[in-house]
C-alpha cells in the first residue's frame, strides 16, 4: 500500500458481464484495452470497510464504508482529470487491468477478493440510504447509464431506453428520476411489465413495425443498452432532428455497426459514446441514487458460488445483476 | 407567384453532385427523400436579380442580388423553424424536390433556369464583396461545412478536413478564418499545396499509416467531406476524447460506414451528422463569407456547356466548384 491507497475489506462484489469478457480474454485485441488476459482478478464494482490508509490519504478514513467502481487511475494533469471528466483521460487505468503500461509491468487486482487496495481519488464513499449489497453494480451499470443520461437528458425530454437488462433497468430508474418522458424499448413484449416497473411510463416493442414507424423522429435521447448485434438504422430512425443515440455497451460485437450517413446528416443526428463516469459523476451518481432510490435489482450469491453466478450471467439468465457476497468468507474459509 | 414569392433573373447557378445523383435517380430510393425523379430541373445554387415580388413580401425589394440554396420552405411552426434551424424541420422542402407530398403533388424546379419563383422566407439577400459567379456554391458547399464548424469548433481548437473538393477547399477556408488549428486530411499527397492555398497550416496524408498513428486522439473536430467509402473507423481513432467525427457528404454509399462501440465509447466520441444550415446560419455564412474573403474557387461555363460541366463533376475533374453562367442566354437563345 503506498501512500495515498487505502486498504479495504471487501463486503461486496458485483458480477459485470465485461468480467466474463475480460475471463474469456475477449478483449485482449480490441484497441480499447491494452490489457494480455492473465494474471487477472476480476471483478470491478466493488464495496467494502477501510481498515488503513497510506500516510498521505486525506479524503476517505478509517472504518468508513467505501465503493470502488471500473476506474483505478489517470494521469491526474489533462483538462479531462481536472475536470472530474479522468474516465476520458488517456490514461486510465481499469481496477484490474493489467500491462496496459508494459513498461510499468501493472498488475492490479479486482475485486473478486476479501481484500483490495486503491488510490484514495478514485475510492467513493458511500451515502446514506443505499443497502449495501447494491452499492457495487451501482458504480458500474448505474454509472454507465447516469451519466449519460445527465449529459444527455433534460426533464420533459422523451428518452428511450433500449434493453431491459442489467444497465437498462438502471437506465429506465434515472430517466423516470429525471422526469423525462420515460420509454422502454425491447424486443420482448413480455418485459413491458417490469419495465414499468422499474419506471418506464410507455413501452416500445421493437419487433412491432407498425408501432416503431410511428415512433419515427420521437426520441430526443436513446440509450441504447442492447450488448449483441443490433440494427442501428432502424433505431436511428426513431432519434428526433439534433437527437441523440447513446451507445454505452461494451459487449464485442459480430459485425460493426452499420449506418448510411443520410441516416444521421437528415435531421442532423448524433451517435454518441459514453463509458462510465468520472469522479464528479461518480460522486452524483451516489447521491442521485440514494436520493431517489435508484437501486439495481440483485441477486446475491456467496463468494463460494461465484462460478454458479457466471454461469448464470453468461446465460443472460441473471435479473438483473448478480452480487457476490464476500464479507464473512475468510473467516468461513479458516474454519473450514 | 403567390404573395409571399419573390420572381428572380438567374444569373449563375452552381453544380452541385447532388444535382447529378438526382438526374441519375440515385436518391429517389433512401429515406432521405421523397421525391420520386421525374420531370425535375436540378440546381439549388441560385443567384439572381429580383424582378418582381408578390404582393405581401416585406423583406426583399425589387432590384436586389438575391440567393437560394437546397431548401425551398419548411413547416414555419415547429421548434426548429421558430429557431431559424429549418434544415431540421420535418417539413423540409428541397429547392427543386418534386412530390414529397403526394397529396399535395408539388413540382419545383431548381436553378437551371433563367428564371425561378421562390418564398420569400428562403430568399437570402447577398452581402457586398462577393464575386456573383461565387455565389451560388456558397449557399450549398459553404453552408454545408460553415455550419458545422460554427457549431462544433472554437479558436484554437485542432479541425481536420476530409477530402480536400467541392466540401473540403470550403471547409479549410472557415476553419482556418475561424482560428482553429486547421488541417488537411487527403488521401493524395499530392493535394497538399493546393490545401494549404486554401487555408489548411497542416497536411495529414491518410494513406500514411506513421503519421496517421501519430495523430491518434489529437482532433477536437473532423469534418467528413469524402463522398466515396471510406474507412470510418481509422478515421475516429485520430478524433480525440468527447470530440467530434462530423458527416456531412450525402453521396449514395455501396456499404454502410461500419465501425465498434469500442471505437465511440473508449473516449466518449461523437458522430454527428449536419446538414447544410437554416436561415440564420445561411446569413451569418454570407456575412462571414464576404468579411474572412472564404470563395470558392469556381469554374464557369456557359449555360449552353451544362452537359460538358456535368461530366466534369462526375469525373470528380471539376476545381472546385462548376458555375453554369445563365445572365445573356435568354437573349442569345431570342437572337440565335
Amino acid at each position: 500500500m503506498n501512500d495515498h491507497e487505502v486498504f479495504v475489506d471487501v463486503s461486496y462484489c458485483g458480477m459485470c458481464h465485461s468480467d466474463l469478457h475480460k475471463i474469456n480474454d475477449e478483449w485482449s485485441v480490441t484497441p480499447m484495452d491494452g490489457t494480455k488476459g492473465y494474471p487477472m482478478v476480476p471483478g470491478h464494482e466493488v464495496v467494502g470497510k477501510v481498515i488503513a490508509i497510506g500516510s498521505k490519504v486525506t479524503k476517505i478514513k478509517v472504518g468508513e464504508t467505501v465503493g470502488f467502481g471500473p476506474q483505478r487511475e489517470s494521469c491526474s494533469n489533462c483538462s479531462y482529470c481536472s475536470e472530474g471528466i479522468e474516465n476520458c483521460c488517456t490514461g486510465f487505468v481499469g481496477l484490474y487491468d493489467t500491462w496496459r503500461d508494459e513498461a510499468k509491468k501493472l498488475v492490479h487486482y479486482g475485486g473478486y477478493a476479501t481484500s483490495i487496495t486503491v488510490h484514495e481519488n478514485f475510492t467513493f464513499p458511500i451515502p446514506e440510504g443505499i443497502p449495501l449489497e447494491v452499492v457495487g453494480p451501482l458504480l458500474c451499470a448505474g454509472i454507465t447509464t447516469f451519466q449519460p443520461l445527465q449529459r444527455l437528458a433534460k426533464p420533459g425530454m422523451k428518452v428511450g431506453v433500449i434493453g431491459i437488462g442489467g444497465l437498462g433497468h438502471m437506465g429506465l430508474q434515472y430517466a423516470a428520476a429525471m422526469k423525462t418522458e420515460c420509454w422502454a424499448i425491447s424486443t420482448s413484449p413480455s418485459k413491458e411489465a417490469e419495465a414499468r416497473s422499474f419506471g418506464a411510463q410507455h413501452f416500445l416493442c421493437s419487433t412491432d413495425e407498425a408501432a416503431m414507424a410511428a415512433k419515427k423522429g420521437y426520441f430526443d435521447v436513446i440509450l441504447c443498452t442492447a450488448s449483441s448485434n443490433f440494427d442501428m438504422k432502424t433505431y436511428l430512425q426513431l432519434v428526433r432532428p439534433r437527437g441523440s443515440f447513446c451507445l454505452v455497451g461494451l459487449a464485442p460485437v459480430d459485425k460493426p455497426l452499420g449506418f448510411r450517413p443520410f441516416d444521421i446528416v437528415d435531421g442532423e443526428k448524433n451517435i454518441v459514446g459514453s463509458m462510465i463516469g468520472g469522479t464528479v459523476s461518480m460522486k452524483e451518481m451516489l447521491q442521485f441514487s440514494a436520493d431517489h432510490k435508484c437501486f439495481p435489482k440483485c441477486e446475491v450469491v456467496d463468494f463460494k458460488d461465484c462460478n454458479a453466478a457466471a454461469e448464470k450471467v453468461l446465460n443472460n439468465a441473471a435479473r438483473y445483476r448478480m452480487v457476490l457476497k464476500i464479507e464473512g468468507f475468510r473467516e468461513q474459509q479458516n474454519k473450514a
